[in-house]
């Protein structure tokens, strides 16, 4: 049963299942690809998929450019902390938060747009763009494809915009590399936090869901262990968190967001 | 065909189809529910599905509150602009942005963590909890019940906090009502924008994707006047962006955060 590894729990189990949901619980980054294509056909009705996720007040914030010149995903995957998946893929996504396109709107109706400027906004163009990108994940791995996520884009965003010829007001959130999984990629279904520990009851009480972190160290201690990577997720967390100089030079995001049009106040 | 209305275009097709696919492209936002209730065991396999999104660097940066207590939706509907549906829905998810179990962790540790302070992170902690959502929604989607999120959550974030117990660096980023569809609402799949407007290849070429922008304010314009809406997206996207007068109290976001333990910084 897909749920024992889902949480690394060989007690856990689900009364309510069907095909979407175990397709979910089945997922994981796909790092490894073959050379089997994405045609432009899947890539079409993965990004239907995308625009059928809920989107706040219609506002559709977000587009998506479609990567698969080699020597541009080479670019990017350099911007990239050089993750070199993101060449193997078959199509490099980068998924944008894009407010630009109510500003060309409000130019030709020649009013202003100053809700732009704003945190809220920001947050808005990160969220819509976020669930149309889940949409496309689940989407493609339907159809057999795999993916993984590419946070790394916000590494250095505004050569990333300069890449892609982003306007002012757009932002590559993140990328998703999609292509075939090779089964040879040495990798399973990385245990998640016990359901307990995200899911409170009418009001959150953290003394109740912490109770649940010291079984998931355990868990995911002896699923890195498979897989020959270090252990504790506690402390994991605690260092990628520590400070600005955990965070891969994303410190400085706020400001970058700000001279590429979203000053996020 | 499902494509057909969800572009609102009666030449829309896909080549590359299956049931996820299908599931996904039907969706609508529902906002009227019958008595029927989401069980305990729906609400589990909900969660799981939410928990097996990506999640930036396995931090799982979110929790959920599910709210089935009839005086405490009235409450969160009050601060969400009245919005009744979230009284009629048999559960109300608040989706929680989550640093709060990382300081935790860190205090155990006796570590410092100053990583939360930073936009980066704020912006990791909403796309992780979209990420997750929008699995939730798929999920109770197959399970054959309805949803609506509510961003209408950050009208008020501070109160929410408060009715919900939230521990410092603890957000709401936003609620999903959840009940069964009432099949007497009157309500469509709403078309989104002509694919070729939000997809680009290689890079973004606004004069090639705005020209399809005409057409998607006609056939939005047909689907809301079946519906005895307003018309025109374009009008639409600009008035809701037009400025702080129009984000609903919501520019005030990026202070609240701050207030709330995240500075954004």
């Amino acid at each position: 049963m897909t749920i024992i590894s889902r949480y690394g729990d060989p007690d856990a189990a689900l009364a309510v299942h069907n095909e979407t949901i175990a397709l979910q619980l089945a997922h994981r980054s796909v790092r490894k690809f073959t050379a089997r294509p994405v045609t432009d056909e899947q890539l079409a009705a993965v990004v239907a998929a995308a625009q059928s996720a809920a989107t706040s007040s219609n506002l559709q914030a977000w587009s998506v450019i479609a990567v698969r010149d080699p020597d541009r995903k080479a670019r990017l995957a350099a911007l990239a902390n050089g993750q070199q998946f993101i060449n193997e893929s078959s199509v490099f996504l980068v998924w944008v938060v894009d407010l630009s396109r109510a500003r060309r709107l409000a130019d030709r109706a020649g009013t202003p747009l100053d809700g732009t400027d704003y945190l809220e906004t920001t947050i808005i163009g990160f969220v819509d763009t976020a669930l149309a990108a889940q949409n496309a994940v689940i989407a493609a791995e339907s159809l057999g494809l795999g993916t993984v996520y590419v946070g790394a884009m916000r590494n250095h965003p505004e050569e990333v915009a300069a890449e892609l010829a982003l306007p002012p007001r757009a932002v590559a959130a993140f990328g998703l590399a999609i292509g075939s999984p090779d089964p040879s990629e040495n990798a399973g279904i990385k245990p998640r936090l016990p359901r307990e520990a995200v899911l409170h009851r009418e009001q959150y009480r953290s003394e109740v869901a912490d109770a649940y972190l010291p079984a998931y160290d355990e868990r995911l201690a002896a699923y890195n262990t498979r897989f020959g990577l270090p252990g504790n997720w506690s402390e994991r967390v605690v260092t990628r968190l520590a400070g600005p100089q955990s965070l891969s030079g994303r410190h400085r995001l706020r400001d970058q967001l700000a001279r590429l049009g979203l000053p996020s106040r």
